[in-house]
């Protein structure tokens, strides 16, 4: 009997998928004033909700519970959301779960809904016509980690037909329980550098995205490292960086490499690049103030010393957006900065802890990085 | 109140995030007799079931209801399971929902769990040492669909430093309800290539893997081509491939030119195949018995004249497992090929209609093609 069901839930695949297929394409409705419609079909639920895992404003409100309707389907329109990308699950009872009918992306320490509103009056994220970069899932063995570990690397448009050229490579982290995916899949970081190489307002360049956990080889608990455990910065510099400079054509000199990221990223960006000012000539702390940042003991006592600071970093860029539960600290660190006459590029956009902001920062740092 | 509860969910961020990462890093434990006990943390839900989405012997039976222990968690010993890949959900009060403990995977149309039960005896798909091959994501503008598409490229171990090389291509297509990235995250097509090219058993190829649905430009449904909406083949054969040997050493000659896929991808292939004997000179049918297999008509009777396709097509493989359920179709079409005199590869293996026997496929059939 359930080999019978088996059979026939088959036979039916091509149709009954491709009306899956459908849903997930049809995104939630948006309207002009960028409320969307969400319906969530569960005719057996007690109580069905979503939950914006953004901040209250990004979605409109930080939860809002659907209605169920007499076909089953649960639904609500939300406030008007801002456009960007924001997080998002359903719950359903109770139980948080990702929207079926959504696109997922890698947050949150596992699998979460996405949600797109554009932004009507930008074009910096749209595709470009012509020549495309492209993004390559390299592999590559950790000698630190003791496993494979796959990093991503994006490669400018003409890489492969310019085989003469070599390239400047920026190594561009994540966030706190993201992955090597969440500049390419939330960032969109093929299509901000396609547009700035194509208007010859950025270098043609690498980006190399690891992911920024890198358990100890040997440590009690490999899949959860926690600070004492992370050896990204080892990983980094002993085992991705030779792996991509075997690989790919790039410039090999401290001045040919920075490297940036957004929050948990960018204190990794700003520790690791600091402690390798010999590797390293440029660096971006995208939305990742230092929580208690001192001028002279915060990153190893670096400022004190501000001509050799001075000699070794070409740019040293600092952003936040303005709603960032983190602003104050980063006004603190600029204010600091400033103080003490040591160079950086500050830039303060509106927009909260989000992907919206860290797009932008991407487009502004890569405009400004490898310029000699 | 809100913002409070935001800031205070961010700065607790980091540990909480690491508890969540750990949590997918750890999937289900399965024991020495494939058991597998799955936990859900699902305090106030009625009613929690796992619901096989493979045959049943799969996961030892189609469904799975768990039961609520004191903690409010969820759980169920499965049945023993069959090593390979296999499709599952979770069901929440009636709600079908990803497991957010497992890695998800893009099939029955949406992202969806999947579990992955080792097979101990064989290691064809297990990583290798040495120099590995790459998968990169090629964005391409399709005149045939009015839109930007993205395939898969997997590049062979020694790609990027062989700068003189040119390489032949295969093009492989998933199944009904998967997408592009199907052979690699389900299929580890990268990973059996890297054994195959390091043991000499298989020429170092390119595979290229496009997404199956193409819905033609100015479709009344752009998001859910049918048949006739579907316009994957003129997508290939105008807009894929030039791209592709636009921008990758290849090898631009028939018979350096193979077609293949499963299930929905084995009817594809064959039909793009057949259609266009002058760009292609081998197919590869997975698991995709035509369904009313006939030796005058099928394929636009192209076994009518065998010394005309014997001319032309170098490779014709056809594979299935013993316990799929287009078996029976299988073996109808082997016999009338036989019969004919239609020379053909003809492998038959145990297993169902599952990643496990493509993988498996793949395998067999990366090394008869581009053998001369």
């Amino acid at each position: 009997m359930s080999r019978c069901l088996f059979l026939f839930i088959f036979y039916l695949f091509p149709f009954w998928i491709l009306a899956g297929y459908a849903q997930l394409m049809n995104p939630h409705p948006i309207d002009s004033e960028n409320r969307v419609t969400f319906t969530v079909n569960a005719p057996n639920a007690r109580e069905v909700s979503i939950i914006n895992l953004s901040d209250p404003d990004a979605m409109g409100a930080a939860t809002y519970s659907l209605t169920k309707g007499e076909d089953g389907i649960w639904s609500v329109k939300t406030n008007p959301c801002r456009p960007g990308f924001h997080y998002y699950n359903l719950s359903i009872d109770g139980f948080e779960s990702a929207d079926p009918k959504s696109q997922l992306y890698f947050g949150w320490g596992k699998w979460t809904s996405g949600l797109e509103i554009p932004e009507q009056s930008t074009s910096f994220y749209s595709p470009v016509e012509g020549p495309l970069g492209e993004v390559t899932t390299h592999w590559y063995f950790s000698n630190t980690t003791n496993t494979l570990r796959k990093s991503l690397v994006y490669t400018p448009p003409w890489y492969r037909s310019q085989i003469g050229v070599k390239y400047p490579v920026l190594y561009l982290q994540h966030g706190a329980g993201e992955s090597e995916l969440g500049w390419t899949m939330q960032g969109k970081v093929n299509v901000i550098l396609d547009n700035l190489i194509h208007s010859e307002k950025a270098k043609p360049m690498l980006i190399v995205m690891d992911n920024g956990y890198a358990a100890a080889s040997g440590s009690p608990n490999p899949s959860r490292p926690d600070a004492k455990d992370n050896r990204f910065e080892e990983n980094l510099i002993h085992d991705l960086m030779p792996s991509i400079e075997a690989n790919y054509r790039t410039l090999n000199s401290r001045e040919n490499r920075a490297i940036a990221g957004l929050s948990m990223g960018a204190g990794q960006a700003q520790r690791i690049g600091f402690a390798h000012l010999d590797t390293f000539s440029a660096i971006g702390a995208f939305s990742g103030a230092a929580r208690d940042f001192d001028i002279e003991s915060s990153f190893g006592g670096i400022f004190n010393d501000t001509d050799a600071f001075h000699e070794k970093l070409t740019l040293y860029w600092i952003g936040c957006g303005e709603q960032d539960f983190l602003y104050d600290g980063a006004v603190k660190q600029h204010n600091a900065l400033v103080k003490e006459g040591i160079m950086h590029e500050w830039h303060v956009m509106p927009g909260s802890h989000e992907w919206q902001v860290w797009r932008r920062h991407l487009y502004e740092f890569a405009q400004k990085v490898f310029q000699d």
